[in-house]
């Protein structure tokens, strides 16, 4: 999993159903110390999350139709979780 | 998933039949702000696009397969959608 | 797999309930020489480990799922073990 | 997929039977425009091809398996086909 | 795959199963002219090589489940040949 902040969100004209409602957003993946590090993923939101929020991303494709619920459906990352806090030893 | 811009197509001779009459996209990949970032991708057209197309490839092969409808299709990477906007916060 | 360092935890709001009571632990990647790479990952500890540990994840889905022993969970990366010693030749 | 130029191949003592006769190839990555990367990939050889062609490789694990006809072969890259052309926009 | 050389081993207290025996290496991956890259990779031994053996390594779980002989086996990276020879172009 990675960490990042949501910075925007995507439309798209997409024909397969599951993305129907779905919302995809662009996350800016964050280091350790919560600075973005210039590398992007689009995600589907699994949370309800926005643009501004600390999130925690799962870049991988048969957890992530585990999160949506979907042994099918045609996505890789996720948002599984708003991220509270980071703490640094 | 990450986003993108058709650059050309490619022309392979293929011996799987999987191939057969799919149309396989050069697709440079663009960051949150619709520039390239130098990284590009073949990925099999799943909804009509062409030159000059803002899109959405799904880069991960099981969730692929499921958008070309074939359980055993040797693809990993397929434009899922036109890319109609990005909204940045 | 690659080796590393815990250098923190992660606190988040997740609503899937594989997340119940797990700690997520935020790894910097080191090199064969021990030294941190600067890249990092967030890892579900399988072991105990904690704050300048160094450890061994494992980062592919589907062994990480062996790991934690359900089939289901969202889970791409596992600390699997704590590193002992690296015998460099 | 990617595309690549053979420039190279592998002799190696391997155990396991799915390797017997198999060609392994180097191929260093091309980019849209043809030319090297700096980066390749050892993938075994599904089309019969030769140091020079330019190729399309699959460089997944699961696609892989069903273009050698294994639903066990120990396979993450394969040459499936030979590039004919690439029409850049 | 991607070629290496056995630079050191890793002892480890891993509490899964599959781990009791097993010899776990730190492989520089190697470039295609045989020179280490500056990556590396923490693999499996299913050929019995040792300190500066080049080595031919299977980086895709499902197959090195398929080689170390465990569909449960949480691995992502084994060495699954000795390398002989590169013949480059």
């Amino acid at each position: 999993m990675i960490t990042g902040r949501v910075i925007g969100e995507i439309t798209a004209t997409i024909r397969h159903p599951f993305f129907e409602g779905k919302k995809m957003l662009v996350v800016a993946r964050t280091g350790a110390d919560g600075a973005e590090t210039g590398d992007y993923v689009v995600a589907i939101d699994a949370v309800g999350v926005g643009p501004g929020d600390p999130v925690l991303v799962l870049d991988e494709g048969n957890g992530a139709r585990q999160v949506v619920g979907s042994a099918t459906a045609p996505v890789r990352s996720v948002v599984v979780g708003f991220l509270d806090r980071v703490d640094l030893a």
